[in-house]
């Protein structure tokens, strides 16, 4: 009986593998109120805003990060998804499981974690701790936002933006995946920097939240993040390649590797950046306040999502990291396994 | 430096099973402000009160739990924690791991958490899923209450009650772990539902914070909770173990198996009930509108933490389960490890 409500892809016995993150989520929001950056509820005159992220050390944690980077990034990932929703945080959680470890490894994760949440004006409010086989970091984030941002706002002839530079996180993961031995140290620090010491978005969606339309942030990779925004708003996009902001010392990188920095820009993850929809006349407001580059246009939905490079129009396909994904995306929709895509 | 700022007993080189759970925690109070069942922030003029649990197959679960029961629980395990503050639900997070898995089962899963949530009028607002070697739910909570009531409250000459029945859902574990046979169907079952179909007491926690001085659960006994009450108080506890309500199968299940109840209501946990201090002549507030039961009195703190026994006066120890802890607290205190302590 139930059955004939799931989507029809949904079958007896199937496994999540068989599915994707993605396919589940889409399953889950027929009767969970679950598709954006962070939940939120109305509380008063203003909404609450929260989001919970795990960490695991297995998927999302190159082996050379510190104690203290893991603790900042844990507080990062969540506080990013509260920027998306142009929230401010007010207070955060952790549950933390390890295996027996140094206790001052332990205690410089608390610190970070502390620190991070001290200099976005949050509380570190505690959590719980268990001993587990696998580091897991699981953060919750609470925030305050007079209107949360949603993804599904974007309309016709606004502009779409991005805050930051796109590929570099995830071209230093592939970096340190590989242990590439770099020419230029400071180019080669800069880029790992990007994975190693990731900052969330907030004052930027603090200020957007007066003047965005749409806004989603892009730690899946720039490419889902287009459908993200485009497909609940029910419009389309078109995206100028020769726009998308890169780190010189990343094209540097990626040039000495003979990568291309463009599909770690669309496909690769781990960008804490915000892309945004606003109208035109907004731009102004925001020009010069915070670092944001107009990447593309918001189309009538027929437009679908297209690529604009060399003049010529290009299908950008969803893609990015996805947990329970037998394949990778990038391998399913590209039909080539580039040294680009999070393993 | 740093050194010298920590407590004596954290030495370099130590490793998190060196301490335990509870010596970190109030290692980490030195510098947080995490001393209570859940974290809670004001907000205009009351409070937002919010708790993160985790909850691991391999330490939490008895196997025979279904994956519908495993949902519940992880509401409840957090629902239990704002309860103890006197708060009432409003929305719950949930960050998801798991090794693949069928579809089915998470979908009941899913669902189980759903009906949880809206059985205590809170909203599931989703979070996050994450593919890992084993299970692990790490739930978020998040309530409101006008007044939480802490640990620290309680007063001399306060009473000292507990909600429900104490001692059956560690029972029901052993029986689980060990696979014993019993007798009567009827009083297994309800032993076993304990565990297995645990509830938060919202409504209990509501009505006492209009008449309570301090509260806490009892999830992880009732022995290191009557420490968690008297410690930030500056009192001493008088326990009276013959008033400890006990669930009449559980008795005669225990006395089948020959095992101490009051030894599991004691050290063993498990169970989401609440211990709380009152004067006294609010007794009369809350006598007939909850399931409550008069269990000590609160002393001055010269007095320690006694329980009367025959007559005689005992001393409680501190005892329960705890993380990253290499000998059970109740061996290590007690001697003897009986049928009684989760391993």
């Amino acid at each position: 009986m139930m059955k004939n409500q799931r989507t029809s892809a949904i079958e007896s016995g199937m496994k999540l593998t068989d599915l994707g993150e993605k396919k589940i989520i889409k399953y889950l929001e027929q009767f969970l109120d679950i598709g954006d950056d962070a939940a939120y509820l109305k509380l008063d005159d203003r909404y609450l805003v929260m989001s919970t992220d795990m960490i695991c050390a297995k998927t999302h944690l190159p082996k050379e990060m510190t104690w203290k980077q893991i603790g900042k990034k844990v507080v990062t990932v969540n506080f990013s998804d509260l920027a998306a929703m142009g929230a401010e945080p007010i207070g955060f959680l952790l549950s933390y499981g390890s295996p027996d470890m140094n206790f001052e490894d332990f205690d410089g994760l608390i610190r970070a974690v502390n620190k991070q949440c001290i200099k976005y004006g949050a509380k570190f409010l505690g959590g719980d701790m268990n001993q587990t086989d696998e580091l897991i970091l699981a953060g919750t984030a609470l925030g305050i936002s007079p209107k949360p941002i949603l993804r599904s706002g974007a309309q016709v002839n606004d502009i779409l933006c991005v805050t930051g530079y796109l590929g570099s996180a995830s071209l230093g993961l592939d970096v340190l995946a590989k242990s590439y031995d770099l020419k230029d140290l400071k180019d080669a620090n800069e880029v790992l920097n990007s994975v190693l010491e990731p900052e969330p978005r907030i004052k930027e969606g603090i200020l957007l939240r007066k003047y965005a339309s749409a806004m989603t942030d892009i730690s899946d990779g720039l490419a889902t993040s287009l459908y993200d925004i485009a497909e609940p708003s029910g419009v389309g996009i078109k995206l100028h390649l020769s726009e998308i902001p890169l780190l010189n010392s990343a094209i540097k990188v990626a040039n000495e590797l003979n990568l291309s920095l463009m599909d770690y820009a669309l496909y690769g993850g781990d960008d804490y950046e915000l892309l945004f929809t606003l109208p035109e006349k907004n731009w102004k407001e925001i020009k010069g306040k915070i670092n944001a580059t107009k990447i593309g246009k918001i189309t009538e939905k027929e437009g679908g999502i297209i690529g604009i490079k060399d003049g010529e129009e290009i299908k950008i396909k969803r893609g990015g990291y996805e947990h329970f994904c037998k394949k990778s995306n990038f391998l399913e929709k590209h039909g080539k396994y580039p040294e680009t895509v999070k393993k």
